[in-house]
């Protein structure tokens, strides 16, 4: 294989209760990236379409992650990647993420898989630190893995993929603004109390137990960010109304997608995610404000092989 | 039916990372109670065996559950009981659950099931209260379910079952101490940190996946709680050398069973868990510390009916 040309997809973490620790992977938008063996060793950047993204590879998320995959193995050639990028900078639907794990999953596929799925997440994650300041794998994890990836530890890393309910569909709005990670994360606090910690820890449970048991009532109810939400939705034009009429609409439940200002529902089944996209729009459009807008399935491939070059 | 007799099972409660909200119901261990129609309308309790506790109805466990469940039925006979301890008070597996939920339970057969199980959860749960001051479902909902049982919500109540993987095995040692439950929650932190509360998350959201997918590993791995067991286990006499002996003699992980002095270990299979019986028991030998011990399969199915009279 000389050439691989890759959808990169975009996700979801940060996912209600799931704060920090569960994310799940989006169909319907992503990047595109072409990988390609060269006689010259290292890595290069050759194209960057839609984006403003710098080419030197130190600078480039794909570039990094790229790096330290490849550092570690003794390779007499390199790599060219050609970036076509969608998915917007600072979206809080894992733009990163996708470059980050499309330029290691390439990579991969063209050294003849050496790697598991998940042994790519950590080299992927290196991307995501230049990205954000966090080595965070939430995006990175489902974006390789598709479905829902929970993080239950950074310390081993220790990654659980579980499979998507069939009927179960996204609804993400992307009001363009921008929200600044820090303050995003300036207004998080460093302190719960306990009371709150076993709140999140119950409907993370049952969000769990819901995804296994395809219980979609039961993936409503848990949907509920006891710890993030009340904070971070301030800093997200109309989120209240938002999410009321999303819920409205039929939408089981929903939230802040990563740390916003991107705000995402899940629902049983297409028809209902287009009529919660609609309603979502609706509060948008009487606010003047511009947004995009997508409706998917939950990804559960992740990353898909567009066109292989041999 | 004039009368039934049950076993009413011990059950751990605040399981590792599912502090105050996941819970299992215990197989070789429990109280005994006969349930038996009496023309006199009202609870009386009849019979106290193996334990001094008050026959007065509105002062017994028991007795408030029954009345809770009984003062909205326009009843024109009544109940009489008799209580067969096997569970010691205080020991931190449920004692005063397995009476409140017997009651309820053995009412409701007599009475030709009006209710499912999981409604009589709430009236059990006035038993609670009465014992510990707080109407915690996460001892009397495994009870009365069988299985695990995760509390997702108080409000409104939301109970989720889920069933145990086929060779898993609990092992409880009971030092003979007496840990006062008011000891055992003075130690807790009102606050913890968002980290903390993060941690906590991914490990029970591992747990719950380990539960759906019998993979006793991701068990093993997420058993660790982060927020509640560094503190509490300071109150329970060689706590760390137990849990210690009991992960060298196989066992998958384990923690503070209820609010202690019990210690748990889950194990796979029941050659383990006897094994790591013996671990435990060694650490309390050598202290010259007297325990009780228990090795049970997980009760798939709660509260078990030993005899009908017609």
């Amino acid at each position: 294989m000389k050439e691989i040309r890759l959808f990169c997809p975009a996700t979801i973490a940060n996912l209600s209760c799931g704060f920090d620790v569960l994310g799940l992977c989006l169909d319907t938008i992503g990047d595109e990236m072409v990988v390609r063996k060269i006689v010259e060793k290292g890595i290069r950047i050759s194209k960057i379409v839609g984006a403003d993204l710098p080419f030197e590879t130190e600078k480039n998320v794909a570039g990094v992650a790229a790096m330290a995959m490849v550092s570690g193995l003794d390779l007499d050639f390199g790599f060219e990647i050609d970036i076509y990028k969608n998915i917007k900078a600072g979206s809080g639907i894992g733009s990163s993420a996708a470059s980050a794990s499309g330029i290691v999953f390439g990579i991969n596929e063209l050294l003849g898989k050496p790697f598991s799925i998940k042994d790519l997440v950590p080299f992927a994650m290196e991307g995501e630190k230049l990205a954000s300041g966090s080595a965070h794998a939430d995006n990175v994890a489902p974006a390789l893995l598709g479905g829902f990836v929970l993080i239950r530890s950074y310390n081993p890393l220790d990654i659980i993929r579980i499979e998507s309910p069939e009927k179960l569909y996204a609804t993400v709005i992307h009001p363009q603004i921008e929200l600044k990670t820090s303050d995003a994360r300036s207004v998080l606090k460093q302190n719960v109390t306990l009371k709150q910690a076993v709140i999140q820890c119950g409907n993370l449970g049952g969000l769990i137990s819901g995804l296994y048991t395809e219980d979609y009532d039961l993936i409503g109810r848990s949907l509920q960010d006891e710890i993030v939400e009340p904070l971070r939705s301030m800093l997200i034009p109309g989120f209240d109304s938002v999410k009321t009429k999303a819920l409205e609409a039929g939408a089981l439940g929903g939230g802040i997608s990563g740390s916003g200002p991107s705000i995402f529902a899940l629902s049983k089944g297409k028809h209902t995610a287009e009529k919660v996209a609609k309603a979502m729009s609706k509060v948008y459009d009487e606010m003047n404000l511009k947004y995009e807008i997508h409706v998917s399935k939950i990804n559960a491939g992740g990353i898909k092989t567009i066109k292989i070059l041999n």
